[in-house]
């Protein structure tokens, strides 16, 4: 993408509004534009983010077993009375009437729906297990909007829902969203620990929150510490056989504010004891006949009797992910993104826009970086060098080339690495080489 | 995917609802489901329609130049206000009240809040021509919902906004979305036709529908049967100068009702008049100033003067697309996709599931595909042959791999063409590579 036909709005100023820095840096390089309390409209920069994360859940999802659907914003608001909780909700469900003065209501969550769909479709075991999940826009009416898309209104998550026979059934379905959970936050280059915590208004009785640390995290976590560097499984397991895994994350300490237990903490090693502030990324819930009873999703069973099924749901806060791996990653000029949600590969900087040679160079190099399948952000602007750098490092890209008439002129340029700061100058096909083989 | 471990509720019986054939079908095979009048929840094969769908629209979009952002669903009711449309749009506004009695809306569409950004940021000429373009749901409460998603509630639409100096660049804006929208419905596989068109609510004096013909089709249309079969002009086009080709598409007589002229129709050779029914799949709009002005959208002229933007707004009905779809391209045996939009690319039928044979032949062929890149139904139920050959030319997937037991002990197998009706049987390892290479 060439800058200079690009909308890429950087503020040169910090927003004042903005308390937390992934707030104030999304907003000042232009990922974001609030548009209502909680509301935003994502900008080129943030959406190329967003659709990034997006996919890393998807294929995760899909490794899992788990199947897409896409169910509507909108929902009967009779729906909900179904499993008593359209009352219960409170002011944080949205409630609409429409032309017919029929009540709606935005979705919170899909519990209902998801169970409508099962029950209306699915009539043997022999359909199970079954995990439908959908990645939709949500809303929920939050009292005080604030942080940016880290307490929106209306925000994109991912849901996915588990169908099984029995008890032992839907813990593998538990276990595999729980790996999958580890798999995702990995890839997204964070490292998010799971910890024990309250079911709230969702239900059940097994629960797990994921939890990246953060100083500007919303609540008090309490952990072991050797669970914050623990590696993420990967794909190579035994999908039907978890356990293991999960008990080897869930034998130590580790719960939020809510369900935490000084006494079973403080058997903890005090050098390994951790209390710290949290960002919940990611919440799993396995409450078994909750939804199925009320609302009669039932199937007959290998015995031939109608059996109602175990369900979990397991949820992923896709746009306040964006948040939360800004606040991990970022420095004072600005946000650093791990590279597999980077809004491009590599920053272009031309020092020198209308030099034959500096534009040769930059477009030789766009060319072979975009051939190479690397997506690439061309400063083809007539900025001045340090405000390019400025605005570069604000963003955040991994990496930086930067081409200017003194280096070319001895057939070199200059690649930076956004993270660790490191410059330096070689020969321009040595660099491109090596940055289209990154 | 394995049907066996697929989520796809086909229904034995034609729904009793449903009065048109693409609603019937799309019901049937489980593509949706509908969760309320005109609210409809993507089952996973409808879901995969409508993503190949989006991403040809994205795809096409880009080669235009348009940039993409995400707007919000909900929309404050004051920035209506701005425009004077919040009055004006009537009953089919979904207008909502939040918690602390804010008033909001369900965007219809998105003239005021494309405006609202793109006043906030853009301060020169420089940044234009600029053409910001969306894929988000939409609400409007029609007062009869009906057709599943041809005329539902809650759809998904593209909506591209262009930003112009003056009227001969956004002419140019105008004729590019013209262009790619050709480009679009061409590889949709649909014959669209544009015809001068009302501008309605959008406003405006220049206006295309583009319209797909079908006898089930919403309104009356009529047209030079000539532009039926023009072929669409492609990507290798001067996208700064594209009004031959426009001119050469407007030049013939193509009205909808609204807009139609007798008289003018009259003068069209009567062997090359049409007169027929057609659905709406795109509408584009140039509509100069109405919103720029009273919003107060304005740029730095080349003359230091400000200068108020020329617009334009440019929609596709991506869900109601997969209806105008099916209205176009079925027969009675059930839906016959497109290549382009199908669900999968080949549907695998294993005639003996159990047999040692049949299945080490399905997977092979399974595989095989897969890894050649083509997505794979591969029905590895125990149903009876007659159900699955049902089935299959029900969903209407382009190509059927029917491997038996009894073709196989000769080395054979039996490949079918959806769309022709013709079935061949060959050696197993010639149809294998006749599907990886189609």
């Amino acid at each position: 993408m060439r800058l200079s036909r690009y909308f890429l709005p950087i503020l040169k100023e910090n927003p004042s509004e903005a308390q937390i820095v992934s707030h104030r840096l999304m907003l000042r390089t232009g990922m974001i534009r609030q548009e209502a309390a909680g509301i935003y409209a994502w900008l080129p920069l943030g959406l190329r983010v967003l659709k990034k994360i997006e996919k890393i859940v998807h294929e995760e999802m899909q490794k899992a077993g788990a199947i897409e659907v896409l169910m509507p914003t909108l929902q009967l608001a009779d729906l909900w009375r179904e499993s008593g909780r359209y009352e219960d909700y409170g002011q944080e469900m949205l409630r609409i009437k429409d032309r017919h003065e029929r009540e709606l209501l935005y979705g919170p969550t899909n519990e209902e729906m998801i169970t409508e769909i099962f029950r209306a479709y699915v009539r043997s075991y022999k359909s199970l297990p079954l995990n439908l999940y959908h990645i939709q826009w949500k809303f929920r009416d939050e009292q005080r909007p604030r942080f940016g898309v880290m307490r929106g209104r209306e925000f994109l998550m991912k849901d996915a829902y588990s169908f099984d026979i029995d008890e032992a059934a839907a813990r593998k379905a538990y276990n595999r969203m729980f790996v999958a959970y580890l798999n995702t936050f990995s890839r997204l280059g964070l490292k998010a620990v799971p910890m024990r915590a309250d079911t709230g208004p969702i239900g059940g009785d097994l629960s797990h929150e994921f939890i990246i640390l953060a100083d500007t995290g919303e609540s008090a976590v309490f952990c072991h510490k050797d669970l914050v560097d623990m590696s993420a499984p990967g794909d190579n397991v035994d999908w039907d056989d978890l356990q293991a895994i999960v008990d080897e994350r869930t034998a130590l300490y580790a719960a939020t504010e809510e369900m935490h237990d000084e006494a079973a903490f403080g058997a903890v090693p005090a050098d390994k004891q951790l209390s710290a502030r949290g960002i919940e990324v990611g919440h799993i819930f396995n409450f078994g006949k909750k939804y199925s009873e009320p609302m009669n999703a039932a199937v007959n069973g290998p015995d031939g009797t109608q059996t109602h099924v175990h369900m979990g749901s397991y949820g992923v806060g896709v746009s306040r992910l964006i948040g939360g791996i800004i606040e991990a990653s970022h420095d004072d000029a600005g946000i650093i993104w791990p590279e597999s949600v980077a809004p491009f590969d590599v920053a272009l900087i031309n020092l020198r826009v209308g030099d034959a040679a500096c534009d040769a160079a930059c477009e030789k190099a766009y060319a072979a970086l975009e051939a190479a399948g690397k997506s690439v952000l061309y400063d083809d602007t007539d900025d001045r060098p340090g405000a390019k750098f400025a605005s570069m490092d604000l963003i955040g890209i991994p990496w930086q080339l930067i081409i200017g008439p003194k280096g070319l002129a001895e057939g070199k340029v200059e690649i930076k690495h956004r993270k660790t700061g490191e410059r330096h100058t070689a020969e321009f096909d040595a660099v491109l080489d090596q940055l289209t083989k990154a």
